[in-house]
């Protein structure tokens, strides 16, 4: 066919421009960063996780769900002003090419002499394998998260074949230097020895002391015959090549080693690291006669983040909980937020959510929420659930909703609502005539595994209070965007089934919402999720909460919850309704009791009346159990909100609450990461102490007198409760009479 | 989460067996091809093709096109019977897993000990970076087209995630090694020598005595400087480093050579191969004084075809179209069918189309226009048409029923109707209240470029024309599909627009349909594209067809078509109604014209009234021009299909007619491939021959008397029409009085 002629938007370019010199000693700041079209990188990366779970040495994959790839070729852009003459060097992951001030140049130019005075850049990169990423580097600009990109997806031609941009802004991380190409990206490692090792009768058993995950390193592995190595989160597993959940199989032979599963042949030198990662506490090791190795080490491999918040009181037990969850999280936030580490290792949108949570109580590492949100949502456009699940994909609307209170970060919402736009599209196109969702073709309604059975029929209670909160979501977002049209939108929508929850689902009868409704009439059935989900979105009254508290919750003929993942909302309900000395004994007992059984991570499950293997054993499998499960840490979460008490209620803590409860501990103290410094809170019998670093606080107490209070303002609420009013860097002092 | 339970569906591969034990031999007589997610593979490699596009050495990508890639996941599985023990070799592009007989086996195993019976595979295969592949082989069984394949978007989940998969008849092409990596695939080469050399004013010409595409080489190349090389498919272009449309530029120093456009360094050998292709006739190298070579040549690549179709007669200038005509078709053959060689080098539904049907008549290379076919149709979901053009999307249908007519090939249907129907779903969802086309935002109404100004608004007769033959194309397919939902429905739609195209368009006194019409008005204008199409369609009676004749395509103050892209068609329509010896002036004038031009193969535009460089000018630049065009070689299926006179009456040559006519040659003789054999044609004055190696042939001629003939049966059809009905190999031999 056909020379298409290559129009560069000279105008908008201008445009640009006109805005920039208003910004020049802002855009000079930077010094570049690799940048790539908004969610590509993050899914690309999640998928490379996400594919590296195996099972008793074979591979397994999400191959349930939709996996998407990076657009092969984008284009960068930017208008921008220099003050002084300046080179630039320029690197791609990919083929490309540069238009500057409007011409083509030739080649593929690696550095730019450019004038003093206005400029605009448009680069073009293509990679089919990886996503294709851009770096210019430079003395007073380079690259960074004010560039702009545009894909296939986001350019329209007009009749006479006149193409027109859409461009959004880039995608970035911390990748400022050439050599930390992002298609290059890991995780950190550093060597770890093991704590113990003893003779077994096949072999020798490893303990690297606590649950970790990295590569395995064998130093002076030489011989001929073959290592049979079985990972253990438990020491029987360890023991149990032919029924652990992974494993690994080499032959040594001539200097060489061959890895029975991937058919890799690598030649042996003083130290042999295995390439791929796996879980463990303990390491299994059966040598043939022949084969000899000096030692066995590993590289335990992490994200690098600070421990931010903390949590320490006088009852060591708890604080053992919050640093064994703290840990249980760390080793499940890796490229982005994973369910367990030995055998499952993929992203689920349930569990992400409340990864997000307990983050925001202790990393408040923003990126890997943002890179898990991008992961989970995939690209446009939408034609299934997120992980194939209804309730998942209106987590995820509920997680955004969380990560703006929480970070307050409008540039991230900015990139992510149209994504979150054609998913609500999506959802909206299958409701029924009474405007709820009901599981349609395609749709996996999971809601959690239950003991016994529950119907998943009709309009489920509990799916209508996620989809009200994701309506909710987008309304907020909408308001942010300044989109009228959508803000009228969804806002009618989120109004119109919150006022519909009551009159279908509320039984009086029962005093509580009933599980689902079939063809108009209310099901007999009544689960816990519905219940325990109105009390902390708020969308029920104080009085029909006791009674949900009455009715639910404490009543033991409802159906009991067996998993640890909804058991995060059950206590958080509790502890909405101030019930922290429940919820503390609880955690001491189910946490407290794993720890007992050893635990150095938390698990999937744990039932207190088991004992010995019967507590490794899951899905029939006996090694079937996750003993390092990111919904194990709740603790992390529900200390940091309910019990040092802090609260955003203006996003990203310009406004916060903090209402230290004690529910029964002696005394407690910690911290609580917030976008800019921290928020730290001691407590005991007789005195409050708050301060932060940012953003204006309310401090929230009881007491039956009038506290002695220097730092902030103190006002009486009720009878007996008073708050102070504290801004940054004032130290609140309060003394209880 | 939770572990997902993995379900073989053991119900489905026993009812496959059912099938299975009745076609055990053709099973058996396999041993295995790579198979992969049927167009993943050929977007994959068109990409590749498309993305080598470069302008003075800077990359060209296809930016403004819709970019697709592979299903990163794909599930293959096969139920099948043994009818004695065997083993399995299995080879994968991508990370594997194997479920054998409903039992997951340990790793990625690399040999299968199969017993004799009854057996099911299911395997995954993960591969992000090319698309996933795999190949199993074996004595008696193997991977091949009777395969399935899964991806991620045929995969519903229900209410209880139980998952339930739609499979799809696998890709494959010839690839039967496993040496040979779908993922590796090369075109073939073979080396060519420069015919002559020259030194010019700055260095040295190489003339390779015809336009020519591959890699070149140096040999000896050594010293120290720089190198130029311009490419040109003219002398002037050659000589003319600063404004060829293709160059090179080189450094070498201290025995490494440095692509200074790709910042690639070589160690530089007896031999250097230039990585990449380029098209050319003349090559033009300006080197430093201090750099020496002894020789430079090139690889010649090219797809390997059979010059099956053959076309000869008296007239040598015509036998010389023919052969121009079918080395340039050769030359735009090659992972797709493409436009042009030289920069252009992208795959277009336009042009595509007119290749499958010259390819029809020269090389019968199905694989190609399969994988055009794909690659230009891309993945679903739609959300813009074909090259982003709507006339494209509709050749991309016509294209479609063109295969079927030709190659009857039913299991190519079978694979792509899904993607017919949801394009056909997306051109549906943007019709107007009238049930007709319009272009929409995103849309780029092609047609043609024009001289003058052509009104693109409302309701174009054109594309309704296009459309109405898309519909048609539906019909068909449903029907071959067995699919009555859908047989009634595209049945009904083609059936409707094609009745109101008379109404809406036909103007009584212009006799000829007008070129649109907006809010219900017909325009002014008439221009020659619906009238011609209609023409070869059968959309109009015999009597309008010649009102549109002497209306508009023998009148000069109809706008004139000035690409050999429309005028491929405007010929076609004159041949539709007999006027072969004006086509024949007419090929002799405008394509021997480009001969006399020096052209050795044929240009994208050719202005008789031009000379010397004026040739090579377009798009405003001095060798913006393609002198190796794909439409530019319409003669082969002109002659083919209107002097030879074959065309298929039943799908895949099942029956067909051969109606010769000389148009004003003496002599002629031919053969026209068909999938099972060729029909060899010749006649001259007094005389016809011709036999078919399959099918049921019907040579049609016109003789006042009546004729002799042995083999085949004759009959009068009119006063002086004349039939012989033929079968294979029989000879007819007609003499005419």
């Amino acid at each position: 066919m056909l020379k298409v002629i290559y129009f560069v938007d000279m105008k908008r370019l201008i445009l640009s421009l006109t805005f920039l010199c208003a910004s020049v000693l802002c855009v000079c700041a930077e010094y570049g960063s690799w940048i790539w079209y908004p969610g590509d990188y993050e899914i690309w990366l999640g998928n490379q996780m996400n594919n590296r779970r195996t099972e008793r040495g074979s591979f397994y994959p999400p191959y349930l769900w939709r996996i998407d790839s990076h657009f092969p070729i984008v284009e960068f852009r930017k208008g921008f002003h220099l003050e002084e003459d300046t080179k630039l060097r320029i690197y791609a992951e990919g083929s490309y090419n540069v238009v500057l001030d409007g011409v083509r140049l030739f080649g593929a130019p690696k550095e730019l002499d450019l004038k003093a005075g206005n400029h605009g850049l448009v680069i073009q990169v293509y990679n089919q394998a990886t996503p294709p990423t851009l770096l210019i580097k430079g003395d007073k600009f380079g690259t960074g998260a004010d560039w702009e990109v545009c894909a296939s997806d986001k350019k329209r031609v007009n009749l006479n074949g006149r193409i027109d941009f859409e461009y959004v802004k880039v995608g970035s991380w911390n990748f400022d230097s050439p050599l930390q190409r992002p298609s290059e990206f890991k995780l950190q490692t550093m060597p770890l020895k093991a704590v113990s090792k003893k003779q077994t009768e096949n072999g020798i058993l490893f303990d690297f002391g606590k649950e970790t995950f990295g590569f395995l390193q064998f130093h002076g592995l030489k011989g001929k015959g073959t290592l049979k190595i079985s990972y253990g989160e438990s020491e029987a597993e360890a023991l149990d090549w032919d029924r652990a959940e992974t494993v690994d199989l080499f032959t040594v032979e001539n200097g060489k080693l061959t890895d029975e599963i991937t058919h890799q042949v690598t030649e042996l030198e003083e130290v042999y690291t295995h390439p791929h990662t796996k879980a463990f506490r303990y390491v299994g090791i059966t040598a043939s006669p022949e084969v000899e190795y000096d030692d066995l080490s590993m590289l335990y491999e992490y994200l690098p983040v600070e421990y931010r918040g903390s949590f320490k009181c006088n009852d060591e037990e708890l604080n053992q909980i919050w640093n064994v969850g703290a840990y249980t999280l760390h080793l499940t936030t890796r490229e982005s937020f994973i369910d367990g580490i030995k055998r499952d290792r993929w992203a689920w949108s349930g569990d992400a959510l409340q990864s997000y949570l307990m983050n925001y109580y202790l990393f408040f590492d923003s990126d890997t929420v943002k890179r898990t949100t991008w992961l989970l949502r995939g690209k446009d456009p939408v034609y299934c659930h997120l992980n194939t699940i209804l309730d998942y994909t209106f987590y995820w609307f509920v997680g955004i909703y969380d990560y703006y209170l929480y970070t307050g970060d409008e540039a991230f919402l900015r990139q992510i609502y149209p994504r979150m736009q054609s998913l609500m599209e999506f959802v909206l196109s299958r409701t029924n005539a009474n405007g709820m969702v009901e599981g349609q073709p395609g749709d996996w309604v999971f809601i959690d595994w239950t003991d016994g059975p529950m119907d998943k029929n009709g309009e489920i209670s509990f799916e209508q209070i996620l989809f009200c909160r994701s309506l909710e979501t987008m309304t907020l977002c909408a308001q942010l965007m300044g989109n009228q049209e959508d803000l009228d939108k969804y806002g009618k929508l989120a109004e119109n089934l919150r006022a519909k929850l009551e009159p279908v689902f509320w039984n009086e009868e029962k005093g509580a919402f009933v599980n689902n409704v079939v063809n108009g009439k209310q099901s007999e059935q009544v689960t816990r999720y519905a219940n325990m989900f109105s009390i902390f979105f708020g969308y029920v009254s104080p009085e029909k909460q006791m009674r949900i508290k009455d009715n639910v919750l404490l009543n033991d003929k409802i159906m009991k919850i067996s998993t640890p993942y909804m058991r995060f909302y059950e206590l958080e309900a509790f502890c909405a309704m101030g019930e922290q000395e429940t919820v503390l004994k609880e955690m001491k007992s189910y946490w407290g009791g794993m720890i007992k059984e050893g635990a150095t991570s938390f698990w999937e499950k744990y039932n207190p009346e088991q004992s010995g293997t019967e507590h490794l054993e899951m899905y029939g499998r006996p090694y079937g159990k996750s003993l390092c499960h990111s919904w194990g840490a709740s603790p992390i979460y529900l200390l940091g909100r309910y019990y040092l008490g802090v609260k955003p209620t203006k996003a990203g803590y310009e406004e916060f609450t903090v209402e230290p409860i004690l529910g029964g501990l002696e005394w407690m103290e910690g911290s609580v990461p917030t976008p800019h410094g921290d928020i730290k809170i001691y407590r005991d019998a007789k005195s409050i102490r708050v301060s932060s670093d940012y953003g204006k606080g309310t401090l929230l107490f009881v007491s039956e007198k009038a506290p002695q209070v220097t730092g902030g303002e103190l006002k009486q609420i009720e009878q007996n409760r008073w708050s102070v009013s504290f801004g940054p860097k004032q130290k609140v002092e309060v003394s209880l009479k």
